[in-house]
């Protein structure tokens, strides 16, 4: 099948550091071409794929040093090319919201849109609304909550390659860990709570965004001054497959809606549990009592505590190899793309 | 002649504290209807204004309370909703960057773009050369220097309602004006320089956004505690009659490339010169030596200040009232609109 994706261009495909949207569609690119169809990506001229690459921009735009940029004009140059090649693909999969719709409202029906980020913003139900004849792609069930009319194909979990965060069959370190970002919605306080009930050590690898400073220094700082408590700041993919495979688990103590929450199948992969509050994405993502568990509060992230020795680290990485690879994700979309050009996403259009 | 105003959501129509664009397209629509148009402005619901407003979001976004908004999504909305509506005018006259290029390609030749930005931007020259069918205007000649190519039908400086900021023959100031942001490319502290050079008092009534906040405390602040220095903070169109009306000059030392810089047409209003630093739109809105005085740097600011006697505040007010009132902005933009219903806008495309 001839395959177009089209990335966003705010950081590289796949992000030099942070980034979620593009790193999934690197992957998903990869796997495609891994399954044999023909795949062209649409992305930042600093992307590393096996796909075709058309290069939409010189480089990503958040770590261009030009001090100038628009990233509304890069991104309509980007589309207004992929149109003008629209007729070289079986399908189109874009990855950048909802810019592309009035691009492409005659070939709507080829096209699928995944969307990557929370849905309950208050301008996007009604142009939601507008543009029905777009078949779009969930990350979660959980996630279409706020646009439940809109006229979704399917569900499509994230996945990461195989080999990508290896299995770690005995960890090391006895610890909790913490990864990601330390922000209010991330709930960290939650986490150094619960190392204190339960005296479990805590390692935070996490980034502090700008925006998040003054909550860091504030309400998080003058917690990690304690023996239980280490902080090692932000680390990369290979210090993420130590820090996370030594882990006795994840803890993803969340209080927001969370569309998918990456972090949790890169533990999996480990073969890593996880412990995390019932938000958003967790208990689709989690198998209850095989992969971790979905917890209300305190006292019940507690008690999992206390029986993650049930859980079998080598049924974790099985269930992580069912679920949450690349390649079970490409399988999943190359059969909603099939059922595209069976003519489902006209279907949906006529019911829309 | 039917015609469309699309406003940015971003503030109000017009701006209920600072916004330059939503400003002018206020002016702009308002003194169309007073020439005998019927218009119709496409802007956020909380406008102020004698065209048909057709409310595309229920409040402006900046100041909306809403923690979760999506300015694109409220934006695509409203075109979405113009192009339905596109029959019913004769021209359609947008403010809103390039956002509304892929829903009127088929429309561009009765459309009019004014761009209001800078448009040194890295990513712009691409997407214009991408849509050369869009007939553009801009504010000054200078602002069109990075995008030479594009296709510009003209050039129309603003203009404001004859009696918003009125006639001062006596000012009883005998101060030296600083009216903006607090920002390193407004140079405030040439200003404050300046006043110790001429040992004329300085007035600055200026806002400090929150990206110069730094700046403010760091370079400015301490120049601040001076008997003839007196910051004064932000002010309202009330108290800009009064501040500007009452000044011996404005003071507009910039030090980026200015688009238009709408204070210095409000200080003519007043009847009150400008020394204004050659920058960006700076010489093509004061006519030398009548309205104030363009300067090279400091020392030709001084001697500026020095001729200041030689100008009739009368006829300041003369030009700005020939030059630069929102009913010779409107005229100038039906002259245009009657151009694009000749065919000037099918001509322009062709030779694109």
């Amino acid at each position: 099948m001839k395959i177009a994706q089209i990335a966003p261009l705010y950081e590289a495909v796949p992000p030099k550091l942070y980034g979620g949207t593009e790193r999934i569609v690197a992957y998903l690119a990869d796997a495609l071409v891994d399954l044999g169809h023909d795949v062209t990506l649409f992305a930042a001229a600093d992307a590393r794929t096996h796909a075709t690459l058309v290069p939409a921009r010189d480089q990503a735009i958040r770590l261009d040093p030009a001090p100038l940029k628009s990233d509304l004009a890069a991104h309509l140059s980007m589309l207004h090319e992929v149109r003008r090649r629209a007729g070289e693909f079986d399908v189109l999969h874009f990855h950048v919201d909802l810019l592309h719709f009035p691009f492409f409202e005659e070939a709507a029906s080829r096209t699928l849109t995944t969307l990557h980020g929370r849905l309950d913003l208050k301008d996007l139900a009604d142009a939601y609304w507008r543009w029905p004849q777009f078949p779009l792609v969930s990350i979660s069930n959980h996630q279409r909550r706020p646009l439940r009319f809109a006229t979704w194909l399917g569900t499509v979990q994230h996945g990461l390659p195989q080999h990508l965060l290896p299995f770690k069959a005995v960890p090391s370190g006895g610890y909790l860990a913490f990864l990601g970002r330390i922000s209010p919605e991330k709930r960290p306080d939650r986490a150094i709570a619960l190392a204190h009930r339960t005296g479990l050590p805590l390692r935070i690898a996490a980034k502090v965004d700008h925006a998040d400073r003054h909550y860091f220094r504030d309400e998080i700082e003058p917690l990690l001054d304690d023996p239980l408590i280490e902080y090692i700041g932000e680390i990369d993919d290979a210090g993420k497959a130590e820090f996370l495979g030594n882990a006795a688990a994840l803890v993803f103590p969340i209080d927001w809606p969370e569309p998918f929450g990456l972090v949790m199948i890169e533990a999996m992969s480990c073969g890593t549990p996880v412990v995390a509050w019932r938000c958003g994405s967790v208990p689709e993502v989690i198998d209850q009592g095989v992969t971790g568990f979905v917890v209300d509060d305190e006292d019940g992230a507690v008690a999992a505590i206390a029986r993650l020795p049930e859980l079998s680290r080598a049924r974790i990485r099985q269930t992580f190899e069912r679920r949450f690879t690349a390649e079970v994700m490409a399988r999943h979309y190359v059969e909603l793309y099939e059922g595209l050009l069976r003519g489902d996403g006209e279907a949906l259009r006529r019911t829309a």
